[in-house]
């Protein structure tokens, strides 16, 4: 295998090849390029961001939690547990060996924005500006490596590093939450952190431990949660705990975004066949709809932006699952109808502008079918950025051509992270930053609008508007 | 918000930013850029054509009327109701103030189609070069309002001035026609214009309305008509009648383009049932289904083309409907399949080449997987251009090139302006012209054609191609 | 008409139009344009490599059997008879009157991949350099048909002449592949040839010659396949003896991808149901999935790679299919689910690695939402090159950036041509090689990769890549 150059300093990275364009977007890049990063929603541990913790390798730090890195080495053949996926023992040998592996694999990666993510944080986080490939991986896992023993490597040294303006991490509705008011309260941690309420487990009926979750819910809340009267009060105080120790939205993924109600009696029925664990797949399915369409009514209460990421078949392999857990990239999208789904939602809330609900997809037919239209109508309605398969040069400039025309860009999330590669952070957001002002270049280069609106449009795509769409 | 600049003049707005195919691209607008409007399907209401009406104030011509318009200003949380849209009474005051909120909320425009068709119109309509923002509108406003005032301005004067050659209104099956009538005899009216049939109310027995609209088609067509022989008579009376006053074509949208047939005993039975009220709101489908099979089959005799706008979710927004009625910009698309819905239609008349069938979507997913590839096999079938949401930049580019290379063109219905906004409608062709010119200048920049081969075609799409889909 | 210049001979064909996209490009593709071709499914009859056999005439060539040129025609209202489709007695009076229609209806081919790879053609395999249209059409016949009956012009020199490095033909199971080892034995062949195994018919109960067909399989097999336990037997045997007569793949095409198994028990009824003529509609197609599942299972043991070619809506048009049989063009694309589908054999046979499956489709919406995911997790999973209306240069391009960032280029299977017109293979070919050339280049261009990097991954997608995918 012929081995790559050294790493791509260039910084028309992303933007397009056209020289009048380029230069435009160039200008507007410009811009945005220092301004402060702000990621609603996330999934770093809180811990990092309390204490200056120390990554004991850079395979701890780079492969194993990144689920984006180790699906494709799976694909290639390289079983999940030599990249450290849930094991008990992982040697230092062996954190070497999976770097190693990932070099050797590194030519998979060609054209991927894993690849570009990587390189850009060595790059840029660690200024290593040798190629990454397989007679390398070496040199660069032991050059990390004692870059990360020092503080200046320490999560909370890159969060200050990476210019984080605001943060949220993703949290479970029975946490206290002392972690998080530690660092909120942390006159020294840069950023504005939030929590983010994600009670998808509490609202499966069909899980074996839903009672245990629902009576946890409820220790929580100080409240008896094992009647539907009480789940419900539970969940309207813990949305508003959250929202006092300063969360601006509560996330939500299943199946489908169905909130079809159940009449009362119905309800109660179904709640207390769930705590008997004599409740149908199929009932379990509707009791959680009616639990959903309670989240978004408690929404027009304590005002957290509630935020939908539908339809992904989880753990496709059964196989995968017992070995390795979730989250270890065996994810697969599914096909959804959000126009048929939403419709009680928008129906009775849309019209509501003190309502802000965004919904994330990675069907990407929907965009423009669904997700642009409502936005494009709903007050309340928002059109979320690319979600994970998406999140990438191609999809994004096509999701920007799929949703402007149809609601403009005041009706777009801002940019969403959605990691838990800390690294990939700066490199993620600078990325969005070059398309967007590429994709804007593109109107201004065809006298769609002018420079100056492109510009404002640029800026407020990093600044006014997530701050708009998230309240913060 | 910066303001923009003044209205962009430059002649190479939509063409591609590589400078050798703008440039081929140019020498192939320039063919095309003053050829007449062909506009096979609208919504400007006949009485424009027939009088010079005068606009009561620029708002009456921009806003209120269009649903592209209101649709986003809706979605900024603007009431409908301040934009004059189902008010009684609206003021001259109140109608400067829904001009001034478009100002305020323009840059929520930027990157959609509504702002370039309406800063095309400012300038190239009524020569007003400055820029429109918030600070500008109520200038430009006053200036509007004093030109609506002069007979230049009045709807049939822009009919003149718009270059139209052919014009199509859309119309109830009952209508007399005598307003088109009066219009297609004068000879000072400068377009040939043409009733279309439109008889989708009479085809949903689900409509509590639906035996006194029967009962009206009778009426209409001399003859009785509540049952079914006698409907589907009266039904071939009136196509024949508006084909006989000048219509090419009947137009249909439901929310599929199923045509399944009952049996006779069925048919008669479910059409009683209708005019009873008994009917269950599945039957209504049915019926409805086998009775726009009946429309199909007498295209056959009359030779009326036969146009399909399917799959919508009408009036989606109840709230909307109740007070604001229909065409408020609440309809979203819904999905569709029309390879398996159209088999019936296509196997029983799809290899008559005399009948013309002409299907439109909104569902982008079906160009290439289902309309192209039908469109490339059978002699009846055309594609219709991008339909509402789609009828834009992004998505004529991307249109073209779904269904070209698997159809090609003189398989495409040319461009169909759909509009009820008068002075939208040379914007738009004018879009889609430049567009056409655009995708062509690509085929020959990349040698797939040459130059000699591209501009027939683009000639042949505002003329030849036209006329023969829609027989003119 | 206004008729076209000479054919295009500018070798910048299909690249970029920027000038420095296009000047990478360029450098890319004259890394393979000469390299030989890899052809691992298609439809040339055998026959045509055991001889040198010389067409009839230009018509039999170009335009009788290639359904892609046939349909085009069709649709402008030409009856498939006058271009000899299924027409015992066809005239070469009546094959010259077919060229010159052709020629009469070139305009309709301009921007589609018919027109493309015919002009490509005429120029490179016949020196033809007179555009082709109308007024030239009989002069070009006339030209071609003098040259088709020399040696120079068999289908055998042709073959040679192509550079084709492998290449395989489709075959029935029951095939002595006689024909196929002659030629495979015959060292004046210049290329690797193999059959393949297509089993279609032979899996679908529903047909009413199934009971012959199982009869004529257990023949073949020498076994009594008229029971399931010896139909199972006889397909594992004849599988074993297409791969020790050189097959690599076998090839499966069925209305949906689902591999349900049902119990030994309904197995055997069903399966006795089918021969008894006594089966469902609905019986049949879950035995169809199960008898699916059957081969997968085998694939396991005996190694052959596993292609499918799901969802299609054959023979929609039953009065073109009463005429002129089937693959007359009439065949639509039909919605499909990869994720539900193949969820029985990933979650099976996905994590072996040494079980390759490719995965085509028709249905371009599940590129990215599924195809691409899989095969991003799944060691078995490849997804296959775009097919049948998705084969041209827009598609093939979208396909690309569908695909590539969620699964690299080491999951795709390399180009496929999948094609009976002989001398569209190295035309198809050519085009796929400048596509991916042009797309490697936007990457480098932006860049995203390095230029060795691109190069690498061009020479891979022509050798290293399907030879790998393939197993050859």
């Amino acid at each position: 295998m012929t081995q790559s150059k050294p790493l791509d300093s260039c910084d028309d990275r992303l933007l397009p090849a056209d020289p009048t364009t380029r230069s435009i977007a160039h200008d507007l890049y410009d811009l945005v390029r220092n301004a402060p990063i702000i990621s609603p929603h996330g999934h770093v541990p809180v811990e990092w961001f309390a204490e200056n913790r120390h990554f004991a390798n850079p395979t701890e730090l780079f492969i194993t939690p990144d689920h984006y890195v180790t699906r494709l080495l799976h694909a290639q053949g390289v079983p999940l547990s030599a990249l450290g996926v849930n094991q008990k023992h992982f040697t230092d040998a062996q954190a070497r060996e999976a770097f190693l592996l990932l070099g050797h694999y590194w030519p998979a990666y060609a054209g991927t924005p894993m690849r570009y993510w990587f390189e850009d944080s060595l790059r840029n986080v660690f200024g290593i500006t040798e190629a990454f490939n397989e007679e390398s991986a070496g040199r660069i896992y032991d050059q990390l490596n004692e870059m990360l023993q020092t503080d200046e490597y320490g999560t909370r040294s890159l969060v200050k590093r990476f210019n984080i303006g605001f943060i949220s991490t993703t949290d479970d509705p029975a946490d206290d939450l002392a972690v998080n008011d530690r660092v909120r309260a942390d006159k020294d941690f840069p950023a504005r952190l939030a929590p983010a309420f994600r009670p998808d487990r509490y609202l499966e009926p069909a899980r074996e431990d839903w009672p245990d979750l629902v009576r946890k819910l409820g220790d929580a809340a100080g409240v008896d949660a094992t009647s539907y009267a009480g789940y419900v009060e539970a969940m309207r105080r813990r949305r508003v705990f959250f929202k006092e120790h300063g969360a601006v939205l509560s996330d939500h993924s299943h199946m489908d975004v169905r909130s079809d109600r159940l009449s009362d009696y119905e309800a109660n029925r179904l709640f207390k066949q769930g705590m008997d664990r004599t409740i149908s797949a199929a009932d379990a399915t509707r009791l959680r709809r009616h639990l959903f369409s309670d989240q978004v009514r408690l929404a027009q209460e304590d005002g957290l932006v509630l935020t939908v990421h539908p339809a992904v078949h989880r753990s496709y392999d059964p196989q995968g699952l017992a070995n390795y857990g979730m989250d270890i990239g065996a994810d697969i999208p599914a096909k959804c109808d959000f126009a048929v789904d939403l419709k009680p939602i928008l129906n009775a809330y849309g019209n509501n502008p003190d309502f802000h609900f965004v919904a994330f997809t990675m069907d990407d037919t929907t965009f423009t079918r669904e997700l642009a239209p409502l936005a494009g109508y709903y007050p309340a309605m928002y059109v979320g950025a690319p979600w994970w398969f998406l999140d990438q040069p191609v999809q994004i400039t096509r999701y920007l051509g799929d949703v402007v025309p149809i609601c403009g860009f005041t009706k777009l999330s801002g940019f969403i992270d959605d990691t838990r590669a800390l690294c990939s952070i700066p490199a993620r957001h600078d990325m969005n930053r070059r398309l967007t002002s590429s994709y804007v270049a593109g109107l201004v280069a065809t006298h769609q609008i002018d420079f100056e609106t492109g510009a404002q449009i640029v800026k407020d795509s990093v600044d006014a508007q997530p701050k708009r769409v998230f309240k913060l």
